[in-house]
C-alpha cells in the first residue's frame, strides 16, 4: 500500500529523511511543506518530495505520517496548524534535538497525543537547507525515540520501521535524560565552538589571529559553522540542562584557572591526564559511532522514567 | 660541509624535523639526546639519528647547531646544561610552543644571545612520543621565528634555510605578539577541548553520556587527546596569555548565558550568527593553510615590536 508522508521542513534533516526511504524503496508519496515555495519547487526538483504545499492544512490533509523537521522553535505553530486538519489515524513524529519541550508543545496542541512519537536522529553536519540533504545521512547513526507512557505502540513501530530503513539503528529512552544527555555530548560542545570564535572575533587584529587560526581551530569549529537558528532554538528549548551543563563546565575550568594562578603543574597535567584518557578510551574506540548495536524492540512505554 | 644537528628531544617534533631534512637531502649527521635510552635507541632505528647519547653534554660537544625540541618546561634545564659544552659557532633554536618564557630562559642561562633562534612550528598531530614523527610533519605549515633584538642575523637564516627545507612556511612576529596570538589561537581551543571532556568525566553515569559523544564531538574534542605534559607546560609558560584568553572566552559565555536566562532569542542568534559568519569567512577559505605564503627574509630584527 503506498503511504503518504508529509515531509514538513525539506531541508538536511528534512530531505535526508525523504531521500533515504526511496533508497530503501519504501513504497511512498512524499509530501513537502515549508514556508518558502522556491525551496519547496527546489526539492521536488532534487526528487525530495513530488508535491508541495506552503500550507500545512494542504500538505497534511490526506497523510498516513507526518515528519516535523522545522527548527525546533518553529515547531509548536505547525503543530497548533496541522491538529485539526491532519487525518485521524495519522502518526506524527519529528526530528527535534530536543525532546521535553516539543513533547510540551504537542501536548498543548494536540488533541490526542497516542500518535505523536518523538523522536531525535543523532546526524548532521554544519551545512543546511535543501540542498543539504543525502539519502546516506542517517546510516549507522542513532536515532533516539523518546516514547510517552501513552504513545501508541504500533506509531512506535512505524516510525522505529521507517527509521531502520534509512540505515538508521534506533534506541529508546526518556525525553528528561535525552535532554540532559544531549545538552552534556551535543549541545555544549555546539556552544563552546561558537563561543571560542566569538571570542577571537572580539580580539584586538583579529583579521591576524585568524591568519593563524587553522590546522586543530579549523577541525575544533567546524561545528560553529551550524545553522544559528537552529541552536537558537536548542538553547531556548533545551535551557534548563544546557544551562547545567555550562556551570558543570564553567567549575572544571574555573579550577583549572585556580591551577594555572597558583602555577601548580601537578594539578593541571591532572586535569589533562583524566581528560585525554576519558576521551582515548571512550572516543577512540568508537564503539557508539561505528559499530552496530543491539535491535531492541521498542517498548510501548519505558519500564521506568528515570529522570 | 657535513653539519652535525643534535635534536634533545626525539618525539614528534624533533624527529620529524631530522626526517623531513634527511628527505631533502640535508647532508647532515643527526645526534639524538634525550632522557630515555629506550626512546634514543628506537630513534636510531627509525633513522631518525644515527648516534645518540644520554648526556646534554656529550651531544652537544662538536655540533653546529641544537634543536631543542622537549616540553617548554623541560627547557631551561637542558639550556643549562648545553651553556658551557656547546661549541661557541654552534646556533641553538628551538620548538617551545610559548616564545616569551623560552626567551627569558635562555638570557638566564646563555652567556651570549646572538645565536639563539627562537622558533615555533605551527604543527603537531594529537599523538607524541618516537614514534609518532614523520618526514612530511612540516609541510605546508608556518613556522614562527621570534628573533630578539640581539639574535645575529646569520644564525636567523641558517634556521630559515632548514625550515623551508622540510617544506615549511617561514614567518618572523615579535615574542609577546606570538605568545598572545597562539594563546587565542591554539592554547584557548586545546583548553576548551580538555575541559569539555573533562566536564563528561565528572557527569553522572558518564559511560551511557560517552556512548553517544560521537561525531562532531570526536572531531571537537580530537585535540584532547594530545599530551599532557606539554600542555601543562604552554600553561604554565604562558601563562598571562593564556589567562587573558580564557577570561574573554568567559565574558562571551557569560553573555550567552544571560540571553539564554532571558530567553533573548534574537540575542542568542546574533551571537551564534557572528561566530559562524568568523568561521565561514576566515577558516573556510583555509588561506591559512592551504595557500603559500610569501617567504619574505628573516630580518635581523623587528622594525618594531608591537607587543
Amino acid at each position: 500500500m503506498t503511504q503518504k508522508i508529509t515531509i514538513i521542513g525539506v531541508g538536511l534533516i528534512g530531505g535526508s529523511f525523504s531521500l533515504a526511504l526511496q533508497e530503501a524503496g519504501v513504497d511512498a508519496e512524499f509530501i513537502g511543506c515549508g514556508r518558502n515555495e522556491a525551496t519547496l519547487r527546489r526539492a521536488r526538483e532534487r526528487g525530495i518530495v513530488s508535491r508541495y504545499s506552503t500550507s500545512v492544512k494542504e500538505a497534511v490533509a490526506d497523510t498516513d505520517l507526518v515528519f516535523l523537521a522545522t527548527p525546533v522553535g518553529a515547531m509548536e505553530a505547525v503543530l497548533a496548524e496541522l491538529a485539526d486538519a491532519v487525518p485521524a489515524h495519522a502518526i506524527i513524529t519529528d526530528a527535534g534535538s530536543c525532546k521535553q519541550s516539543v513533547i510540551q508543545a504537542a501536548r498543548r496542541q494536540l488533541t490526542l497525543m497516542d500518535r505523536f512519537v518523538p523522536a531525535h536522529p543523532i546526524a548532521g553536519t554544519e551545512h543546511s537547507g535543501v540542498e543539504a540533504g543525502f539519502a546516506a545521512l542517517y546510516r549507522n547513526r542513532r536515532v533516539i525515540l523518546t516514547p510517552e507512557p501513552d504513545t501508541d505502540q504500533s506509531a512506535c513501530d512505524t516510525v522505529q520501521e521507517l527509521w531502520l530503513k534509512t540505515g538508521a539503528l534506533v534506541e529508546v529512552m526518556s525525553a528528561g535524560r535525552h535532554d540532559k544527555v544531549f545538552a552534556a555530548t551535543s549541545h555544549l560542545p555546539h556552544l563552546l565552538a561558537f563561543s571560542l570564535v566569538e571570542t577571537l572575533y572580539r580580539m584586538e587584529q583579529k583579521e591576524e589571529l585568524l591568519r593563524y587560526a587553522a590546522g586543530g581551530f579549523s577541525d575544533f569549529t567546524r561545528i560553529a559553522s551550524s545553522d544559528p537558528v537552529m541552536w537558537r532554538d536548542i538553547c531556548l528549548h533545551n535551557s534548563d540542562a544546557v544551562l547545567e551543563s555550562i556551570t558543570s563546565l564553567r567549575e572544571g575550568m574555573d579550577s583549572l584557572v585556580e591551577a594555572i594562578v597558583a602555577e601548580d603543574g601537578k594539578r593541571i597535567e591532572a586535569f589533562f591526564k583524566i581528560a585525554k584518557e576519558t576521551r582515548d578510551n571512550k572516543v577512540l574506540n568508537k564503539a557508539s559511532q561505528d559499530s552496530p548495536i543491539e535491535q531492541a524492540p521498542v517498548p510501548a512505554r519505558l519500564p521506568e522514567n528515570p529522570q
